[in-house]
C-alpha cells in the first residue's frame, strides 16, 4: 500500500531559543514522536515572541504543511504571545476558552491556590480552539484546525506533542541504520553516490562529524525497506574495509 | 546615536537536524558571534537537503532579512545540495568557483592527496559567488550578495560564521542579565508585567525551566541600557524576596 505522508511543520516560538540562551530540545523530541507514526518534520522555524511574527510564519507554514506543531509562549507572563499570534493567523480574536478555564480553575482549586488573572491568562486561545488534553495537568495545549499549540518546556512539550500525534495518520515506519565511517567524506563520496543510485528507494545521507578534533562521518541509510537499508550499509562497510578504513554500525538516539 | 540593526536570518540545511538524529549546535554559536556585534538572529529555519526547498526558503528569508547565514550541505557527498539551492535562489547556475578550486587543489597538494572529483565538488558555488576565507583551511565558505554559506560541522561553522560576521556593522551591544526565580511564573507574572511597563527600553522575558522535576523560571532583562537592566532585575529580586521566594543572578552561556 502506498500513501502520501502528511507534511509536518514545527514552529518554535521564543526569544530565548533565537538568542541562544536556551538550547532547543523539542525538535529531537518531536522527531522521535513523529518517527513512531512513520512521519518526520518537513520544516522547522524558530521565531521571536511577537504576535505578528508568529502569525506570519504560521500562515506560510499552514499553506505548505498538513499539520503544524508549535512550541512555546503559552504561559502566564506578558511575553507569552502564542495565543494572540495563532489567533491572528486564523483571523480570529483570542479569548478565554471556557473548557481551558474550567480545567485550570479545577487544577488550582485542588491545590488550594487562587485562580489569579495571570493563571487565567493561560486559558486564552483563538476563538473556536479546542483544548489538547495531555498527561500534564497544569495547563492544556490547544488545537486550531491543523495546528497543535504546545508548551515550550521540554518535559511538558513531549506530553502535549505525544497527545497531538494521536490525531495523525499511521504511515509505514522508516528504518534508518547508521554506519560510523572513520574516513574522510571525500574518500567515500563516489562509492556512496553509486550505492544511492542503485538503492533509489532509500534516502542515503553522509554527515561529517568532529569530536575532539577527530573527523569521521555518519552514513545514514533510511527507508521503509529494512532489508535494502541493511544491504546498502553492508556494501558501504565492505567498500570501507577494502580501502583500509574502519567502520561500525551505531545507534543514533 | 541610533541605528537600525540589520535583520539576520539563519537557514540550517540538513535532514540529519530535521530528523532529530543530530542535535543542532550552530544557532547558539551564531547567536554568540552576533551578540558581539550587538546583533541577533531574527528568524531561523531548518530545511531538508533539497535544492528546491533550500531555494524557496532562502528567497523568502532574503526578502525579510538584510543578511542570511546558512549552515550545512557544502561537503563532497551526493546529498550536499546547498550550492545548487543557493544558486537556484539567485537564478544563477552552480559551477566550479576558480578561486575555491585553486585553494582546494593547493590544500590537497600540500598533503600529497589527489584532487578527486568528489573533492572538486566542494568548489561548486553559484556563479558570481566570492569565497569566504576562514581559519579553516580545508574548504571555503561562500558569499553571494547578502548570503553567507557556511559548513555544518560546528567546529568549522564557528570559524566561517566568525569570518562572515566581520562584514556586519557594529551596533550597540545589548546587555542581558538573568535572574533565576524559584517561583511559579504565575506568581510573578503581574509584578514582571508591571516592571516591563516601567522599563519599556528593555525586553523582559520569563522562561519556565524544569530540572529533575523541579520548576523555576529564568527572568531575562535585556537591553542596551545596562543600568536599567540591573535596576529592573533588582526590583524583581526584591518583589520575590518580599513574597518569600528565593532568586539569584545566573550566567547564561
Amino acid at each position: 500500500r502506498r500513501m502520501t505522508r502528511p507534511r509536518i511543520g514545527f514552529l518554535i516560538i521564543g526569544d530565548e531559543i533565537l538568542s541562544g540562551r536556551t538550547a532547543e530540545k523539542n525538535l529531537p523530541a518531536l522527531a522521535a514522536i513523529l518517527a513512531e507514526k512513520g512521519l518526520a518534520a518537513n520544516e522547522t522555524r524558530i521565531v521571536a515572541d511577537s504576535p505578528q511574527i508568529i502569525a506570519a510564519a504560521l500562515r506560510e507554514m499552514r499553506a505548505k504543511c498538513d499539520f503544524v506543531f508549535t512550541s512555546g509562549g503559552i504561559g502566564p507572563t506578558h511575553d507569552d504571545m502564542t495565543a494572540d499570534g495563532v489567533a491572528l493567523a486564523f483571523d480570529k480574536p483570542a479569548e478565554e476558552n471556557k473548557e481551558a478555564a474550567a480545567l485550570l480553575a479545577d487544577f488550582y482549586a485542588r491545590r488550594g491556590l487562587e485562580f489569579t488573572p495571570a493563571r487565567r491568562r493561560m486559558a486564552r486561545a483563538p476563538q473556536g480552539a479546542t483544548i489538547l488534553k495531555s498527561e500534564f495537568p497544569g495547563a492544556p495545549g490547544f488545537v486550531v484546525e491543523n495546528v497543535f499549540v504546545c508548551a515550550g518546556v521540554p518535559a511538558i512539550f513531549r506530553l502535549m506533542a505525544a497527545a497531538a500525534a494521536l490525531r495523525l495518520p499511521d504511515c509505514p515506519r522508516r528504518n534508518a541504520v547508521t554506519l560510523r565511517a572513520e574516513c574522510p567524506e571525500s574518500e567515500l563520496a563516489a562509492a556512496l553516490a553509486d550505492i544511492q543510485k542503485r538503492y533509489s528507494q532509500l534516502r542515503i545521507g553522509s554527515y561529517p562529524r568532529e569530536e575532539n578534533g577527530e573527523y569521521f562521518a555518519h552514513l545514514v541509510f533510511d527507508g521503509e525497506d529494512k532489508t535494502a537499508a541493511a544491504a546498502a550499509m553492508q556494501e558501504m562497510a565492505k567498500f570501507l574495509s577494502d580501502n583500509g578504513y574502519a567502520s561500525r554500525e551505531v545507534n543514533e538516539s
